[in-house]
């Protein structure tokens, strides 16, 4: 086992556009913030979402298992409430264990496919 | 609230394009520094820009209020004076706080849309 | 020579889509890690998989020469097993001399190219 | 004057691809080490270029004024030799002073354009 990552990872840009491609999943416009826990121990994440004129909202609470990953979507999430479409926002993740964090971004507004994705920035 | 990022960053790579779809804002090509402020305290933000045969102009300054986000588009900057377009340049962002910075460019002179992204450097 | 790099390195967002371009093999899709060992020793390396609800798989075995570049596309890897396809995956690097690794994915299934790339996380 | 970045640095993914649009240089397949020198020195750089199976090649020599950026196309490079194109290749970038490198390729082989970037890696 490694052990590998930080507790603390911030991503500034966020920003889920409601248009796209519909039907398969892997072609709908998304953002994801895939997580890798090599570690021994299963991993509590809270994830709280900041915007430019709101306040805070989550945390939203995520368990990624010891030895495993989990490439989140911030589409799917829903408690305590859905992150709005067309609408800057930026997170900061928390873990109880080391993890790493990868942003990724599909849009299929165009309809064709572009992508991006960096290092989350770890402290 | 947590304490997470740099006072200074630096975004080497620089290039608004002239060209692209027009009218909605969201597809109009552009260039943005997205920065997140988790602390307690607003950031009041400097930035200066550097070309390849010129002198730096600037510095452009922006606040950043605690617990919030904002995705600036240099497109957008005005005051000293507007960045030329189809024109490198890269920039230096001093902040009075700790904040995270992510670069972020879409590109829609195709007119299909390319996207790239990366986290800024951090001193 | 220059030492940099270092020998343990995460990818957290792996995904290699079964669609896309057919032929040419520079156009398929796929997804790389990108290996620099700018040293003076040949690097062993074992690549570790791991997936959101199965055991991990690996390790994957590759040299990288010293004052050598790998560009190894995960699409390639067959021993012990192939990495299943339009399945989420990460990867941990071992390497036993300082190395660089950079991610990339070239996405085809639109079919028009879709790119992305970030450094590798380094511990 | 700002004092931000290293003089060692690295970027494990090139590839400049030969097909994609012709004609307008700023749409023209090419791949780019972006470098802000924001300090009070001119940077004196050397950039090895390494490959899969053959010696790397260089020193490609290259300055960047004291608060100058310079995004420098591999395309370009011709002294000592060109770089091949459609071939595997990776860089070592050797400053005299603190630079900040970031990576960038523009894809029109398609002929859409796809981007990809990356801050390189520092030592």
């Amino acid at each position: 086992m490694a052990t590998i990552g930080s507790r603390l990872w911030a991503i500034p840009e966020g920003y889920i556009p409601s248009g796209g491609l519909k039907g398969e999943r892997a072609l709908v416009s998304h953002e994801a913030a895939c997580i890798l826990n090599a570690g021994e121990a299963d991993a509590e994440i809270e994830i709280t979402v900041y915007f430019t004129d709101q306040d805070p909202k989550g945390p939203y609470r995520i368990r990624v298992p010891s030895s495993r990953t989990r490439h989140l979507r911030f589409n799917d999430l829903t408690d305590p409430e859905p992150i709005p479409r067309d609408t800057d926002y930026a997170c900061i993740i928390v873990s109880t264990q080391p993890v790493v964090v990868q942003h990724t971004r599909l849009d299929s507004r165009d309809p064709h496919v572009a992508l991006l994705s960096t290092m989350a920035f770890a402290q």
